[in-house]
C-alpha cells in the first residue's frame, strides 16, 4: 500500500522498523516518499510534522500521542509496537509483538494495518481518545515490571540471596498464565502484615508500593 | 545423605516434591523415614511439627516461617524453592529454579542444600531472620507480577486492546535484562501526569498503585 517509506529517526524504534522494512524490500528514503514514519521522541511529533510538505501520509509510533500532533496533515495514523526495545538486537524483536493502530478513516485504518503487518507486528485498533489508557497499561506491564524486579532483588540482596534467581520465578509466572499463587491468594494477612513490617524496617522506601500492590491484589 | 524421606501435605509444592524424589530413586514412607519434609500451609507447620516423634530431621518448605516453628526439633532446616506452582504441572517445574536454605549448623546446611539439588534447584542460604525479607521480594516478584498483569490488562480491556498482546512485552522485559524504557527513562512527566489523569478518570482502584510504582520506577 506504500512504494516508498521515509524514516524519520534513528532511535531504537527507528532502527529496527527501518531494517525491517529494507528486509521486506520495501523502498527507503526521502524523494516520493508516499509515507513519512516519524519515530521520534514523543515531545518531537509535533514539530516534526509541522515541517513535512503535505502530500505523503504521515504516522507516528508514539504510545501515548494523540494524532492531533500530526496537524495540519490529515492522512494519518498512529502505529504504536507493543514491544519494549534494545540496541542489542535488530528487527526480529518486532517479530510476535503487537501493534496499536489509531487511524480516522477505514483508508487509514487499512495502511496502519498494512504496515503493522509487514513490520511482523500483529495490529489491533485503539480509538484516538483512549490511547493514553492504553498506554498506561503498557507501560504497567514492562516498566513497572522492571521496577518489580529491581524491588525485589533489594530485598534479595539485603537478605543475602541472589536476585539472579528471581528469573525463573518470575518467567513461570508468565508461562502458568498469571495464576495467583502465595500468601494473598491463600487468604494470609499474617504473612503479608510481617512482610511490611520487615520492609518498613530495612527498605521503607518500597513500603508504600508493596502497601499499594497488595490492596490490587486482594481487591 | 537421606535415606527415606516422609512427605507431609498433597499441596502443590508436595506433590511436585513427591514425584521427584521418587524418579531420583529416594525412598518415601512413613515407616523408618530419616527426614520429614512438612509441605503444608504455613500455619498448619507448628500444629504438625509438634507431634512428630523425636528422632528424624524435620524440614519445612515455606518462604517466611522461621526454624523455631519446627519446635521442639533440633534437627531441622527449611528449604523454600522460589518458584510458583501449577497442579498442571509435575516435578519439571523443579528444574532451574532456586531455593532459599535455612540452617542453623553446617550439617543441617549441608543437608539443606543435598535435598535442594537432589530435587533439582540450586541453592542459596538465607538466614533465619531474614526470610521474611526474602519472602516479600519472592512475592513482589511473582504475586504482584500478577497483579501488573491483571491491572494492565484492565486497561487495556477498557481501551478496545487485547490483553494477550501484554505478553510479548513482558516477556522480552525479561529478556532484555530488565532494562528501563517507556516514559520515566526518557524523564517524559507529562506522559505520567496524562496516565494518572486517564487512570483516575476510568479505573480509580489503580490511581494509587500507578502513583507508588512511579514513585520508586522514579528514585
Amino acid at each position: 500500500m506504500f512504494e516508498r517509506v521515509r524514516v524519520v529517526g534513528r532511535g531504537r524504534v527507528g532502527t529496527a522498523v527501518k531494517e525491517r522494512l529494507r528486509e521486506r524490500q520495501v523502498a527507503l528514503g526521502d524523494d516520493g516518499a508516499d509515507l513519512v514514519l516519524l519515530c521520534v521522541p514523543d515531545p518531537a511529533i509535533r514539530e516534526r510534522a509541522a515541517v513535512v510538505p503535505p502530500g505523503p501520509w504521515i504516522a507516528h509510533v508514539s504510545g501515548a500521542t494523540s494524532l492531533r500532533a500530526l496537524d495540519p496533515h490529515v492522512r494519518r495514523f498512529g502505529l504504536h509496537p507493543l514491544q519494549t526495545f534494545t540496541r542489542a538486537r535488530g528487527p526480529e524483536q518486532l517479530d510476535g509483538a503487537w501493534a496499536a493502530v489509531t487511524a480516522e478513516s477505514p483508508d487509514a485504518r487499512a495502511r496502519g494495518f498494512w504496515l503493522a503487518e509487514v513490520l511482523g507486528l500483529r495490529p489491533f485498533e485503539v480509538r484516538d481518545e483512549l490511547r493514553v489508557l492504553y498506554h498506561a497499561g503498557a507501560v504497567i506491564a514492562s516498566n513497572y515490571l522492571v521496577t518489580l524486579y529491581r524491588s525485589a532483588s533489594r530485598l534479595l540482596e539485603t537478605a543475602g540471596a541472589p536476585p539472579e534467581a528471581l528469573i525463573p520465578l518470575m518467567r513461570r509466572t508468565i508461562d502458568n498464565g498469571f495464576e495467583l499463587t502465595g500468601p494473598i491468594a491463600r487468604g494470609d494477612w499474617a504473612t503479608v502484615q510481617a512482610h511490611l513490617a520487615e520492609i518498613s524496617r530495612r527498605a521503607p522506601e518500597l513500603e508504600e508500593m508493596y502497601r499499594a500492590l497488595a490492596t490490587v491484589t486482594a481487591g
